[in-house]
Formats: structure tokens, sequence, C-alpha cells
């Protein structure tokens, strides 16, 4: 599996009014090593022509490439993965239909929540949320780094997580336990999308030295 | 595959404040032959909670079960098929990821997208919009029964009609080259669910006698 770095969740109403493959483009060419596509309005034949245009640029750039909740159109443009939340389709559902050949990912936020996820199949969690965020109007309340470090010791799979994180707290997030850092608003949010993903990276990155 | 003299479609909030398995039940008590659930707004967690209730009361009833747009959610609650609109996932993927066992089911309008979605591997064209309607905001100016008797000469799938279709008017279409009647407001949207359905449903077959 690639690394989970910098995980840049792609939502085209957060991102300025740029276009969604502007933004895929600029997250990649500042190092994000993992993409997601995350449009809970689009119909699924718009869904799946950006996710082929999004297939081709992450192939490119070696990124891995991950749909939210609709594993049908994960399935339809062959990207690495599906994640799904506590409200789409149940994990060990999708773990069947998806097979052992792509990865699963799940968000959780308790302890319990994290091993039922593992012990439906996810390859990875996202955990959180960690801080107080916009980007996500049903994130919940915030779990904060002592949430996310009961989480890692009790689970072995990788997780990136994910809520409030900006160039400024990264490194405590991997301080936690974390093994990269999902973001929306901290990276196609903002006015310089390359350069805000490349100082989180340099950040997460600097964690582990 | 089981006849589709009658095709229910559940929109749970056109179903004047009754609960979904209310409207799937009474459908079924008047004699539905088939039912697809479309809903639009919900979380596929609910979907397939759903999903798989219907499942049971569609196999008891010897219905098929549909589900709109969600391959996926179709899969896991082992429907009978999936039907998409020219909004949802491709029908060729569609019929891909569908494999040969189960049903694909797609909407079209004009001879032109019939004929694609022959192609595309359709097992039934769910044809119209055929009269006015206000059940379905999307849906576009009714091709009439002229519309629907081009595509009847143009394919050889079955095909069901769908569009402000009633007691009054199904003979008509029947007569045009329709194996069967798609509703929604029709029944579910009926003071008497199963009475509704049980007049549709003779008239559908008188148009055969």
């Amino acid at each position: 599996m690639l690394p989970w770095d910098l995980y840049v969740i792609i939502t085209t109403s957060l991102g300025g009014g740029r276009p969604t493959l502007e933004l895929v483009r600029q997250a990649l060419a500042g190092g994000a090593t993992a993409i997601q596509l995350r449009e809970k309005e689009l119909p699924a034949r718009q869904l799946v022509a950006l996710g082929r245009e999004i297939r081709e640029l992450t192939r490119s750039a070696g990124a891995t490439f991950i749909i939210d909740d609709r594993l049908d159109v994960a399935l339809a443009v062959e990207a690495d993965g599906v994640h799904i939340g506590q409200e789409d389709l149940p994990a060990a559902i999708a773990r069947r239909l998806l097979g052992p050949g792509r990865i699963l990912g799940v968000s959780v936020g308790t302890v319990d929540q994290a091993r039922q996820a593992v012990a439906d199949g996810a390859d990875y969690l996202g955990v959180g949320t960690l801080f107080a965020t916009s980007s996500k109007g049903d994130a919940g309340e915030p779990i904060g780094l002592a949430g996310l470090k009961a989480i890692r010791e009790a689970v072995t799979v990788p997780i990136v997580g994910i809520g409030g994180i900006n160039s400024s707290n990264a490194a405590g997030v991997m301080a936690a336990g974390a093994d990269g850092v999902a973001v929306i608003s901290a990276v196609i949010g903002a006015p310089d999308i390359t350069a805000a993903a490349r100082e989180l990276l340099a950040a997460v990155r600097q964690s582990r030295a």
C-alpha cells in the first residue's frame, strides 16, 4: 500500500470555485499521496466521468485514488478503493463487494467503531473528527488527540487523522500515532493549493525524522 | 423473468406519510409484480436496511425487486436488479458490474436511447415520460403513446411505460406495446394503495384479454 502521508479530499464546492480536476492537479503537484473524491450531490454518471479523469491523474502521479461512499463508482472507474462513513454501506458488505484487491477505508470516531471496522475488513481508518472544522457539517464533536491515541492503541491498521488538521497541528497528529493526515479545506480551500499541500506534507514527514 | 404487469416504484415522500414498508406491503397485497425502491436522498446504510426488508417481502410475494441507481446496494441486499436513468451509472458499466445473473433496467425516452440501452445490455426498458406527471420533477417533456410505439418497434426487450399512468389510460399504454406499467403516485399516493394496485393490475390484464 502506498503511503498515507497526505490524503487530500476533493469536494468541489469547498475548492474556492476552481474546477474539480484543477483541485486534483494542484494537490498532486504539491505531493498529495492519496486523493479521495467526495461529492455527495453528484449523479453517478458525473462521478464516473470525473473519476475516470482523476484515475489517470493519480496513476501518473503515483498516488492512491479513493472514492467516497459509492462502491459501484469505485469499481466502475477502477479506483484503488472506497471510503465509507458510518452512514454508508455496512463495512462487512463493502468488503465482500469490493473483493480483496481494493482498499477499504472506514471513518471511525471511537475505539469500538475502530475495532468493528477492522473486524469487518477495513484496510485503513479515517479517525476523527480530531479538531473543530467547517468542512464536514455532519462531523460531530471533536475527539482530539486523546481519542486518536486510544484508537491507535486498539488497532494496527494504518490510520489517517481527519478534521481541522493544518500545518501547525499536523506534527501532533503524527505524534499521536497517525500514519498520515486527511484534509479538505486546508489544501483545496487554500489560495495556493500546491504550496499548502507541500507545506503540510513537509510537516508530516518532518514529524517522522 | 417475472411479469412486468404492475411495477410499483416506492419513494416514501410520495406515499402520504405512510412508512416505506407499509407502502410495499400494500402494493404487494394489491398484486404488484415488481417493486422498485427509489430513494435518492437516503444514505446507503438506510437503503441497505430497507432493502433487506423489502427483499423478504417481495420474495414472499413472488415479486421482482429492483433498486434505483445504487448498484452497490442492489448487490448488497441481493435485489433482483438495478434500474438506472440517463444520469446514473453508464449502462454498459452497470451491466459489467452486475454480472449476467441480475436484471438491468434503463430509463429511455427516445429510440436512440432505447437502442443504446439494449446494446449496452439492458434487460428491460422504462419508457417515458408518457404523460404529464408530478412524481418525478426531472422527468422532461412527455413522449406520449406515439413515442412509446416508436421505441416498441425499435427493440424487442420488455418495456414498462412510465409517467402519468393510471387505470384509465393503462389499456392504451399496453395497446401501444408496453409489457407492463410503472407507477408511483397512482398507487402509493392513493388513499387505498391495495385497491389502487388491484384496479391498475386488472386494467393491464384485461388489455391483454
